[in-house]
């Protein structure tokens, strides 16, 4: 039927529009006072350029077309990629660190859910050229100001390093197979999985409790699950991984941030992507990721000369939701009110009032349907706006209502309610 | 080559992203105290909506592709049909007048031109439900804004009557072959052309000098030019287009605008979509279309209840570019500066301090690749950031450059240039 959207796509408006565009606006202004400078990349471009270092499961998910040239275009999944891309092609001669900030919609192919339909609002920061501690730390500290910017209580960021899990495989010296099976009992958190892997493992003493122990690799008493894998580090690659972890964290100590930290060294599904560190925020009520982030040392390279990398992306659409379900404010459509109707008569001296109560910041409404004051009275009592203002020879007469729900005209200077 | 992005688009990044992501914000902002509300509607949806009165011109500039289900999407080239579908399936029980206000990037496939890549940046907007002169004096007025507030200090608004024009073309009863070629002469403003249609066309006295004097129905004598057109009505139709704009300048004057609008009986480019008058918004210097609106009553019965309907559309990269060259400021890419580097010491007390500097709106860049105070000051010099902040013991200390551009220690309070 003619109308109609597409599943998986969705009309925004009113409050929730609003909602939406503020949000989006506040997290900007965080992350410039943050020192991030602006980006803003194509919807689409190549989609192999979209494909450098996407997953087969993203990649999957790409919305693609042709261009009338016959070449292949996709809309943008993430913005990571194309960020990257910038840097590595044509900001490479500039001083180092760059720091680049967005928000904007991406597109995929995926199963709509809360907070995720096949187009959803990112907002997020990429810091190029800082291979330290102290960078991951400012964008771990920066994620979660994003979070208590939007109005999120309860929040928490899952900190893992790839490297510990990279080196152990390397440690445990598996075939592609055995590898894959170990990544798949840990990612997915599976006891038998992992059971079955150690089964029928020919593994040392050492490598055995190494991979016994890794299930445990998480919690927020940071301290303890450091120190539990040190004693578990197989190799040279586990170890720096480790040193590399402790730095983060004394580093994030100094933004204040650990009570919302907690480290998991099973968080490994972005092996392949992530070179470093890697975390995901949580709003712990919500039961859903609010976004995700980590170190990326390899993907600016595939654009142009490498750069070290790290930076998070957030989900404006979970950001919202998580926010709602915290606060517990159903998201009913109501269109914003404004705060007075104008009931005018082409008169410059009122317009010119109008205009100058508009430049204040009062959002004011101007009678267009050629109603009547009694209309208008009735309509502003209809829609929920509790203040009339027609104008009278050489000025405005304020109605308000009264305790029954009346309008009746008021005394006095006008003014509005914020 | 890997890292190229396709004919048409662009990356926008530092100054110019951050300046149009603040023009657009102050655009919405400024649409919003007119009482309109946020409206987001997905980037693509169904052809055949986008298609509803699409002209053929539009319909061929659409990028389509197909969904997985084999259904034909299209990324939206404007936002006045999604928004008028919204309000025609979703809204059409709400009470009327409903204002809308949006913003965002619309794809068509054209030749990129000054100001008007394959992606482009638009805002505007529709106001529903009110068929009155003091809607699209409302609409005109606030298109006189939004060109003020992005900080246009030379603009107009060619303001027409497309009844005018339809009315006349009932008087003259010509052939459709006939109609075209009078159409195809008035909207290239070809002179021969129009001699050619004359020549060869049997026309009464009064028919003849309606259309001879149509070319010099324009000019910025609103009443000259209305008086003059009102010699040459030939029916009704005509007649009542003269009395609709008559009543919409009588209202426009109410909000003083009337200095920038030049009327225009010859604009008829979107005869067939717009009901009324139609109008666009130009910056002389700067030679191009700026954004256009109009009346449309025939758009949202394509979805639902028929409503009238009045918008404009501004061309947010236009602006930028009116603005530019009338200011005469060079759009080299240039990093947005913070007030100041940080150069801490993963120290509670330092960071608190910075946060605070932050929340006050000051945007401050932390030294995260391990530098010292002499590279921290030689990397300031060279990006022109005029103020480091050295973290020493329990207080930060300031440089600035001095007399010779030699950073040193200053005394007193620290404060920030904004």
């Amino acid at each position: 039927m003619l109308g109609q959207i597409p599943f998986g796509v969705a009309d925004y408006f009113w409050e929730e529009a609003l909602q939406r565009q503020e949000l989006i606006a506040e997290l900007l202004a965080t992350f410039r006072r943050w020192g991030y400078g602006d980006v803003i990349p194509p919807a689409f471009e190549y989609a192999t350029s979209l494909s450098a270092q996407a997953s087969a499961g993203l990649q999957a998910e790409m919305y693609r077309f042709l261009d009338r040239d016959g070449k292949t275009l996709a809309l943008r999944p993430e913005f990571t990629t194309p960020v990257a891309r910038l840097v590595g092609t044509r900001l490479h001669d500039w001083p180092m660190p760059q720091r680049f900030c967005y928000a904007g919609s991406v597109f995929r192919y995926v199963d709509p859910q809360a907070g995720r339909q096949r187009e959803f609002w990112q907002a997020g920061v990429e810091l190029f050229g800082a291979a330290s501690p102290d960078a991951d730390a400012e964008v771990l500290a920066l994620t979660a100001e994003a979070m208590a910017v939007a109005g999120l209580r309860d929040y928490r960021i899952v900190l893992g390093q790839i490297r510990y899990f990279s080196g152990l495989l390397a440690a445990l010296d598996l075939t592609d197979a055995q590898s894959e099976a170990l990544r798949w009992a840990i990612e997915r958190k599976s006891e038998p999985a992992l059971n079955d892997f150690l089964r029928d493992m020919p593994l040392g003493a050492g490598q055995r409790q190494a991979v016994e122990a890794l299930p445990g690799l998480s919690g927020g008493d940071i301290q303890r699950v450091m120190d539990q894998a040190e004693r578990h580090c197989l190799n040279g690659e586990m170890h720096r991984a480790l040193v590399n972890l402790r730095a983060v964290v004394d580093a994030a100590d100094g933004y204040d941030i650990l009570n919302s930290v907690v480290l998991d060294l099973t968080e490994i599904r972005s092996l392949g992507y992530y070179t470093g560190i890697s975390f995901e925020a949580l709003a712990p009520e919500s039961g859903f990721s609010i976004g995700s982030g980590g170190r990326y040392d390899d993907l600016v390279g595939h654009f142009g000369p490498a750069q070290p990398a790290v930076g998070v992306a957030l989900g404006v659409d979970r950001l919202l939701l998580a926010c709602q379900r915290q606060s517990g404010t159903p998201s009913t459509p109501q269109p914003t009110r404004p705060h007075a109707l104008v009931l005018s008569a082409h008169n410059q001296a009122a317009m010119a009032q109008v205009q100058s109560w508009r430049a204040q910041g009062y959002r004011l409404q101007v009678e267009v349907n050629g109603r009547g004051l009694t209309d208008v009275l009735a309509y502003a009592a209809r829609i929920g706006v509790g203040q009339v203002l027609a104008w009278e020879t050489d000025r405005f007469l304020a109605y308000h209502p009264n305790a029954d729900g009346l309008f009746v005209p008021s005394q006095g200077e006008i003014s509005f309610d914020d």
